[in-house]
């Protein structure tokens, strides 16, 4: 897939290097409430070290732009490319990433250094009298790339704190109670849809084209499934029931031990651990941090079934995306669109070769940014993943 | 799903009753070229031993039919239901499926007495003057089970005997050359289709209902992908190149140390183990044995993709399916069809609970039982398997 | 270590050939009660199915005797060196040990044919005029190697038949019940002794060279460790606390949910699977089928401690050898006797390499021929193994 | 064991107050070349973050002291008992070894805090006038369980800071080159001799009670094997031939790929890291960071045997302990001594417990604190360990 013009809305470059820089303090901003031993320990081969990401981030523009597109870059540390290449097997060798917390240097204060040499780098770049589209084009990812790392950033941050005995504060992170709304079918009519990324603005590879599918008859829910209900799907036994489950589901659950979601813990009521620390469960709160296995097992219980990814699209296109807390899962799973064309070049990685058991989320989260909200984005994970900030929108046939 | 008048064509208990004992002595027939030793073993967890089969598909008409509708029938042993029962949850608990192989009772002898047991008390159940339609349904079911487990046994009866040294042969095994055909591509043209099973005769419950996709042209071959184009492949380094493939298919290969589909072996020549025993591999045959990540592999170093079930559907329809050969892997995603209803009662579990991390294969192979073929049959596997009869039928965008 | 004049009772090659029918037959004998299922399976990576035993056993003598000593010698197959050597690397590769119950070839009835054929030839050779003495003692170190196949073929079929719901019994296996003796202690004088053994007949290697040791003075009990004495421990709470036991062992107790030996059965009353089927428990008898780490925290829950080899060897001296019914744990890790020197070329490696993370047993049991016991012979398993006849002895530092 | 007069040297609580000021600080000292990310990481299993090795040293003085024996102690954190047990079964759950490195918090500075705090009550409680001698006692175990510690910490930073890519320096750690001594053998006449701990100083329960053993004539080296002649048995095929290795050996090379010493790195010329850096091989130095199963193979091959630990305790005796460079492996598994008691309460946990699958390395190494080195002192490690200072010394079974 040809990147031209992929964002009109950027092709000033002096804008687009106030977007930059914007961008690039948005992810010190998310670690300034860390002590520096967060930034370094890695709880699950999932979740990064914070100075990863933060460095992972840096590479991507290193790598992929400067490498690239200016004449006399020097990198700045040689070893950089093998231990903060994600999974670019075109970009050479990498290290593992389940030992990403094995590595305590470079040090957080090299990454940072190392952030401010590439965006130093980027600066001279962008001051440049032309450049080229592709270039142009190539930037614009890595902005994306660098918000969606801002997500992960926060899920990992979570993670790491969740384990600690002492149930570290993070700060209070934004994340506004909804106002509860009355729940409520949203009827998505028989017929032929258009489906996928419209428009000259950024999208990624995995968006296009956009192409017709047809949909049946079917309604989802305007209410995301709240802490409230998804606890009485536990109290009626939904975690020991196999008949609830999928197959893989059912073994996953008795494999882990698993009997409620990610984060929830039982004393004498309820708790959960938040990016504000420990705080009593809001029952009126969307369930969040829970699998691919659990939504679909909570929708048989309750009578329904999840949306697939089209009906989700369709419902996004109606609705207010931007107040969106938790990402749902679709029955979808992550497959490509027809006439799908990978990004040319090193960025044909990016998305189309882990389109193989994930499945496809919807809508966005508190934790995402707002830029990078689009209806069409498509967030994917395994199933049995849950570290995400995931929930659950029901669908079912009919408006009867 | 209500099983109400699934397959006319046996209404008649008479030719129930005479359809029946044909298919159960055809799964004996399969057996007899074995060594009773043959019966016992089980190489992987997935492949079961082949007295295991037997058993089983006796089981299945013991638990769901004469256990429900025959008034006064005693179990021919207690045990059975916990060692036969394969994963209905619903029925009780189960021994574990990789474990299959390390039961050396019951005997080969007391599994065909089983049998026996089970076929008397069959026939005098048909032999009843009223059936409830449920019954029948459910014994129709049965039988289609049973063929679903002559193919398992072609399958498995292969792997047990290649992983011997002296490479036995089962016998010939009917598997004809076929016709050499010369590539050419099939156009299906854009617009909405109807996709499912069709009319009163049986399907399974994932075959169902009956709905309309919106297609996109494309073109699909009308040739499978044969041993000589996959050598191809194999000598232009197509087992080295990570850009081929998916990231989980890239693990696989790294894993376990894969350069080639299973059961093919390189002395001097390609020599490749059949039920004839081993042969010199003839390139003008489909290449089979081969996983999902391999077919998805070979799509793009080819400069093409996998067709998805919809295409290979509308694909069927138009070509003479019965001559298959082999299963093809497509890029569909073993997923519900929407109103997707489940079989009523313990036979929920039958399909609708593997929804998950399985692709979807089509076409049938030499294996199948010939009235067990249908254009809307959905077979699925995980992406790494490849001990079933599977092979590649290339797609692309347009004719063009 | 030479093998010269190892016993000197065998000199004779009649007599030897008399004796090697005697005990070849003998092995049959034992597998007579089986069913030929019973042959080919394996429930655990250390039990081999009883068909392997048996051309194991013969492997011996067509690779170690009549590979070398016959002239024109052929053998039976050229595949079975890899698939019955069991892990002599000098003797070329070999199949893994845990995949030997993925094998339905060759057939029980070709495994039978194959030792007649060694057999036969044996006898063949047996009538030559004159054999080299380092023949003779590789014949009898095959006879030896043969009886430890008869205690490990009694080990195994009980393993395979007692994972089976049905608890298939194998027949009266002529363990007759004990006279029930009183616990006394057996006093051991401080001082020097010689170890290891003695004189002209045959030994393994690592029972030599007969060398002194400075024991303490101790105290050896002249009886095992009965059931009905473990159970006390049981019912003490011995399973759940951590300080009576190795850590290891408590690792082990955890990860495989471990609360009472091998083959015990808790429904309404304690009942053991045997040789003879399910039998209520016989609180007189001597405990079976316990690990180390079980005999090492009985004793520390009792009070006293396992004995060493070395103490178990004086012991055993002084005591009636052929009554005893199980082997007993020492603590005595199986290490070089201080001169130990290997058996020369392949058999070198009978013994030698597994003196590591192993522990003595000593005494003999039930199921071993009378005329492999010896008071010098050192048995040796890993810490957790416990299929294998095993029990406890206790000792103390004195009398008082 | 009881602990009475176990070190008179150290009655004086004044003399002991400023043992222990140095003996802690010698702690601190040894980790200040760190970066702060250093303090956190763990690499694999069994080596610790630096800050947990910190922690659980002043965890062991308020868990076994403070805790006991002032009478108003109040912990510095409720969260540390769990966080900071190593393997105490008897004070209660602790944190899962293999996830020290998961925990962010307590921070690096957090830690420092809680030593200070330890080290102030420490210091109140020396102020009291009459201190019960099990008090004294634990604080001298303390002490030399802190030592321990000291010599683990340069263990494990070196492994934190070896698998670092940019192979960082920690210090010029005082590791001088030894005076090259020509090799010979050092007799060890058949008879009677003494071992184990003897008089009034410290040692730990494992060395006591002292006993007579009874040697055969024996030769030990009075040199180490040094990287050169290390280098012939590589360079011989040593890590490729089967018939040097133990059994398990064997397996271990085969599965983890071993082919040299860990901290060995092939370029042009061999390497080695040290805490100084990357370094070119000294080919007269001690070979160090070997296994059990490769100090046993290169004896194998050299034509000579590991020495007993008696052996080496008796040459111990004979020669200069202090400048010993690494442990070296003798042959002898850890196992208890004729008459052993463990430490009285609590630390009845400290050494018995782990005697399974261990051997025992005597000696001492350069990174051993000198008051810690004893001619009785029992070093042990599970066979496949080697990221200790483990050498190797040979020795044959006389001079001849």
């Amino acid at each position: 897939m040809a990147l031209t013009a992929i964002d009109t809305k950027l092709t000033s470059t002096e804008s687009l290097c106030t977007r930059y820089l914007e961008i690039r303090a948005h992810s010190l901003a998310i670690c300034e409430p860390l002590e520096l031993e967060d930034y370094v320990v890695q709880p699950m081969a999932e979740v990064s070290p914070p100075k990863w990401h933060l460095a992972h981030s840096a590479w991507f523009f290193e790598e992929m732009v400067l490498a690239k597109y200016s004449a006399d870059y020097s990198r700045f540390d040689a070893q950089f490319n093998r231990l903060f290449n994600s999974y670019y097997k075109g970009a050479g060798e990498h290290w593992i990433q389940a030992k990403r917390g094995q590595l305590s240097r470079p040090t957080v204060a090299e990454v940072f250094a190392y952030r401010e040499h590439v965006d130093r780098e980027m600066q001279k770049l962008f001051s440049q009298t032309s450049l080229d589209q592709s270039c142009l084009d190539t930037v614009t990812i890595g902005l994306h790339h660098e918000q969606q790392h801002q997500e992960l950033l926060l899920m990992d941050i979570k993670c790491i704190l969740a384990l600690n005995p002492s149930q570290p504060v993070y700060k209070v992170s934004g994340l506004k109670p909804l106002a509860k709304s009355a729940m409520d079918w949203h009827l998505i009519e028989e017929g032929v849809y258009e489906i996928g990324h419209e428009g000259e603005s950024f999208s990624y590879d995995n968006e296009q084209p956009r192409h017709k599918v047809y949909l049946q008859e079917a309604a989802i829910s305007n209410t995301l499934v709240t802490n409230g209900e998804y606890l009485k799907f536990i109290e009626a036994g939904g975690y020991e029931n196999p008949l609830y489950w999928l197959s893989q589901g059912w073994d996953w659950v008795g494999e882990n031990a698993i009997d409620s979601p990610l984060y929830w813990q039982k004393s004498e009521s309820w708790q959960v651990f938040t990016l504000n620390g420990l705080q009593s469960m809001d029952l009126d709160s969307p369930v969040e941090h829970i699998s691919y296995f659990e939504a679909d097992a909570y929708a048989n219980w309750a009578g329904f079934r999840l949306p697939t990814e089209q009906e989700s699209e369709v419902f996004l296109r109606a609705s207010e995306l931007s107040d969106n807390p938790v990402w749902w899962w679709t029955q979808s799973h992550y497959s490509p669109y027809p006439g799908f064309k990978k990004f040319d070049g090193a960025l044909g990685e990016y998305n189309g070769k882990f389109m193989c058991n994930q499945f496809v989320l919807r809508g966005g989260c508190a934790a995402t940014p707002k830029e990078h909200l689009r209806t069409s984005y498509r967030n994917f994970y395994q199933p049995h993943q849950r570290w995400m900030f995931s929930g659950i929108r029901l669908a079912k046939e009919s408006l009867r």
